[in-house]
């Protein structure tokens, strides 16, 4: 599982929250390009509705992270853009079904806009799958 | 060569796109900054002109990491920071030159702006040299 | 300290700036989450101040840092999310007691917004404590 360290002097009001994720020292470690709520065949899932998208960024990621022998629990470090911040809730809904009690470390900005103008959240990742 | 994983349960319709890029378990481990279009004299290259903007923008990573004694094909991880994401196709036909068959795991957001109002497309980068 | 290499064929008009830098080949990796001006209440610093907020972010990585065994010297990489990249001299000011005569690498962007609203600025980092 994932290796968190918080300092005390610095509050992040939301539950599960990392401040820092230390890495396996040892391992494999994969680099996860920006995922987007798009199907095996290409179709985008979900437009306008950031649960059902943010739902399918994380089923990409698992699938993805399974053919490279990982699993979302590997994930030391994410990157989350969104294209509407106000929608975060939804987003948190989603990741505390797939983080468990210590989430990768984190960081979510809203960006003027994403390449498919149908996508409301795209996500990358680092995971390092211990030796 | 970079070593890239792609699921079948993902499609992403950009030829060469990796969906996860393998780093080299044990090498050097060089982070790049965000680089621009300025030349060695720090004259900004190609202003309204992405194409000139981003293949400046490679040719500056491609000798920053010969300065480190690395080439592109170390590198296994970009982010790609523009000013306008309808003009991605200018930057996809340098990346093609740049990158050969397997291109490294890639996220790329329209930001607000850069620091410089002429800078249209930012690029940073993480290369592993193998030992 | 951190270890910087610069090519003479690419320049950038800020002093210590770095082109790459080389991680620590062995050692403990941490990734940090994007760290805001929040206090260890959780009340936010600065609001509509951007020094005053850099400042904190910056005092927010030291004291994590430190929880984790590492300090400022450590960090190898740094991501700045800005809501007004104009206000850039006042976190350089910022930058130049925090990270010594060489920096990580840097990549700072203006993005659409931050979770709160007073949020103006936003840094995660990449720190690497070697062996």
């Amino acid at each position: 599982m994932r290796s968190a360290i918080n300092s005390p002097s610095y509050h992040v009001p939301i539950d599960g929250f990392s401040q820092i994720i230390e890495a396996p020292s040892v391992g494999r470690t994969l680099h996860l390009s920006g995922l987007t709520a798009r199907t095996s065949t290409g179709e985008m899932v979900g437009p306008g509705d950031m649960r059902a998208q943010a739902s399918q960024v994380l089923e990409n990621m698992e699938v993805i992270l399974e053919a490279a022998g990982a699993t979302l629990d590997h994930v030391v470090s994410i990157r989350t853009y969104v294209t509407d911040i106000e929608a975060y809730p939804e987003i948190d809904e989603v990741w505390r079904e797939a983080w468990g009690a210590v989430w990768p470390a984190s960081t979510m900005v809203e960006v003027a806009r994403l390449w498919d103008e149908r996508q409301m959240v795209e996500m990358e990742a680092v995971a390092v799958v211990p030796e």
